[in-house]
């Protein structure tokens, strides 16, 4: 029997030497009965270790594949060749017995129902041949991918191997300092030492979250908000408190009653086309929920996914600007005004904050890609985020107006729809008799998906509402994809929509 | 006073409207008691709503600027110049009164010693003028950065927008596979749907703590071991169980014991090259661990950051290619062996484990970036990754080489240290009468760092115990820094170390 060891494979040279025995068995080259040589013989013909030989040959033992005398030496068993057959290839010699019983063994927070709606939710679809207004993705037609290259190879021919070390914690500090200044800008009163860059504004959530929430606190929030906000602070341990959400924006009047009477840790708000509802908190109640803060110590975590992205009227300040005393907690990013896949947003609040962040950042992956982060600091510096801005606003303009037209067209008499000033999608509620988990089984059947509204409710579902994402859509897959809808919803209507509504409600459908 | 609006400006138009009627006043084109435009009229002259130009009107009113008299208008105010310049510029009208106070405001576990320890350490510095051995970083001078380069190109040019968008949760697919295989190669049972890509093994640690550990639940860990590995663990609210480690790494049989009376949730094991000591554990106790995980139903995190960085000996089994009972959650990552800064690594387990994973990743980050995902998957099937596996290897194997040669010459008679098979880093423990603290400081004068051995230790730490990395020196700053470190060990030793031990303990050093 020859055996060949190569030292470079990536297969353990125990396995190459067990391999071959089993090999050499079913070749008929060792015959049962046939006496292996001795681990030292065999590891100084090989040019290994004893120790790897030996290995080998526990293995090997541990199969039934072979037999060990003390002081007579290892031989091969009595045994058919399907047995032999059966193992090769096979790394480990225990039979598949006692497996691990994973029930029960994960954390009680895994248990939670918010884990069940991420496993039923998790898939999030790059859906193909379907027309989606589903998700919030922004137009991948209009992604800047050649001035983004070039960007990159600007950051690794200047940067060299910085850009593929680890990076400082906070973030590259030349982004750093350009974010900052962006906010200045805006009128916020920040320094590049008020900024964390974070891999996404939903790790800036969770690491707000964790930074701030112990379990049994409260979180007011926007009923309906993003999942992905509910889902950050209830896995921290908050218990959400439900504020309503009208055409300006949270009801800071709720909130401010609510206070009378409770006092939740935080308030999360996105003021700029809030998600869902794509509605702008108002100037007044922007002034008031600061008032508020202030008088009740109260942080602010502001969600600005997209007031860049404002195509109608005028910018409103950021809560952040209107904020000297260091009450909110500011959260934007680049996935939904410029390239999902950098996975780079940002965090901008006041320092002892910041300091706390940086220790749960380390805590969850060190530090955000170091290439990716210089190469969008390049790709900022040289005015092409704002040449991109100025080219997409007008694209979702047009988007969402053929929208509108169609939902005054189209749609059953009785729905009621929001006006979003600017972002990604737009808000719709259907006659009350219409249920969207029944509307969204039957347009699937035609190639349309939107999303449901009550993935976005922490309380008290409304079941006749959807949000409709014009981001990644064509005006002629509006045209087609609300038409279906529409129709669809009228159909429904006519034919009495309320008796299958309960039949479909394990859907699959994305949730950014 | 003519107002000029930029509607292409990043700041709002409000504010600007704002900051012209601030230069007006000041600049004596509108004097106190002049009367400002009604906003009706101003906005219609401006072409902008008239809400915005009373909110300019509003902060106005509010910093005292101007006056307002209900059916009369607004009127410049009465005050100093002085007054109006220090206004100008800033976007709040709000004196920086009741701001607002962080203390108490964060988390149970955002003050835990835990954060406190991170608050301390997160200068992942990038020293530059001075011989570090601390860190666990790879040699930055060996990247391959030109063919990741081309990876890179190859990914954009022929993915096109995809590597920019949201991509699944679970990692770019081919990537899965390519992972899944060479695993299967190494003798593991698993698949594409076995394998969750994260962040690096930093966050693949942290979502793994976050889906098993409930408050209060015990975690059975090496000590010293990695501090990644304990800050992820008890910040998700683990109380950790040391076990000792020796020249086999893991004390299997110390586990066992302890494993009659307690009940850890799982225990987390670095079986190739401990860190921080570069043990292997052993062909024995890796058989045992395993047996004990059935025995228990006890899950294994098997952290490998770095068996594929052995130059010396023949591979051991990774504790996953022993596991047909799916007790082992395998970890590792391309942040040693490859380039950090990718902040890529991933995890392979059971099903029901991945699912988990993937729900706390959406939570956490949503994807890792898919542009870098598929460059690397790239550069590995073209057998790149192999080929650097094989170019750095002996670089590590040259520099420990030298790291003994040093110890053997330069450090004082009852100095211990490791020989590494493998890996990054070698420990070493010095004569009991000296101090690692002390010595730090004492070397860091002369140009010189390295990781104090305490701050490895979950429990009784060593102070005299200390680990050296030679990642990421030249062996000549090796000959150069080792000799340091070694006649200042000895000439305080001779002059009686202990006096001034306990005098410097806050210095901070990099965590990895």
């Amino acid at each position: 029997m020859r055996i060949t060891i190569d030292h470079s494979a990536k297969t353990p040279v125990y396995l190459q030497i067990k391999q071959a025995i089993l090999a050499a068995i079913r070749d008929g080259k060792l015959v049962p009965g046939a006496r292996l040589l001795a681990t030292r013989e065999l590891a100084q013909q090989l040019g290994v270790n004893r120790s790897t030989v030996a290995m080998a040959y526990d293995e090997l033992l541990a199969d039934g594949v072979v037999e060990s005398f003390v002081g007579r030496g290892t031989f091969v068993a009595r045994q058919t060749l399907a047995e032999v057959t059966a193992l090769e290839g096979r790394a480990s010699r225990q039979p598949p017995n006692r497996k691990m019983v994973w029930e029960g063994v994960f954390s009680e927070r895994a248990q939670s129902p918010v884990v069940e709606s991420l496993l039923d939710l998790y898939q999030v679809s790059t859906l193909r041949d379907v027309i989606s207004f589903s998700g919030s993705f922004p137009d991948a037609g209009s992604f800047p991918t050649r001035d983004f290259r070039n960007s990159l190879h600007f950051a690794e021919r200047t940067l060299g191997d910085e850009v593929y070390r680890y990076g400082p914690v906070a973030g590259y500090e030349r982004l750093r300092e350009y974010l900052a200044q962006r906010m200045r800008e805006g009128g916020s009163d920040v320094t590049a030492e008020n900024i964390i860059v974070t891999s996404g504004s939903q790790q800036a959530l969770d690491l707000i979250a964790r930074a701030l929430i112990s379990p049994g606190d409260t979180v007011a929030i926007e009923n309906p908000t993003y999942p992905g906000a509910m889902t950050a602070f209830a896995l921290a341990g908050a218990r959400l408190l439900p504020i309503p959400v009208d055409e300006d924006g949270l009801c800071v009047e709720v909130l401010e009653n609510v206070l009378r009477v409770q006092r939740p840790k935080l308030v999360y708000v996105v003021p700029s086309f809030q998600n869902p509802t794509g509605a702008c908190l108002s100037w007044e109640r922007r002034r008031r929920l600061l008032a508020l803060a202030r008088e009740h110590n109260l942080p602010i975590v502001e969600d600005d996914y997209g007031s860049h992205l404002r195509f109608d009227g005028d910018a409103l300040p950021h809560l952040k600007a209107l904020d000297d005393t260091e009450h909110v907690i500011y959260v934007s990013n680049f996935s939904k005004s410029l390239l999902p896949g950098l996975r780079i947003g940002w965090c901008a609040a006041a320092r002892p904050v910041i300091t706390r962040l940086m220790a749960f950042k380390q805590n969850s992956d060190i530090t955000t890609s170091p290439l990716l982060q210089s190469a969008l600091w390049d790709f900022c510096r040289r005015k092409r985020y704002d040449a991109h801005l100025q080219k997409i606003r007008p694209i979702y303009h047009a988007r969402r107006d053929v929208m509108l037209k169609r939902l005054e067209a189209d749609f059953p008499s009785g729905t009621v729809w929001t006006r979003p000033a600017g972002g990604l999608f737009l808000w719709v509620t259907l006659p009350t008799a219409l249920d969207a988990t029944e509307l969204l089984y039957q347009v699937r059947q035609q190639g349309v998906v939107f999303s449901r509204g009550r993935l976005f409710y922490s309380d008290n579902p409304k079941r006749n509402t959807l949000r409709l994402s014009y981001g990644h859509v064509t005006l002629e897959q509006i045209e087609r994809g609300m038409r279906v809808i529409g129709t669809t919803a009228k159909a429904m209507l006519g034919r009495g929509a309320s008796r299958a509504a309960e039949r479909f409600h394990t859907q699959t459908v994305p949730l950014v």
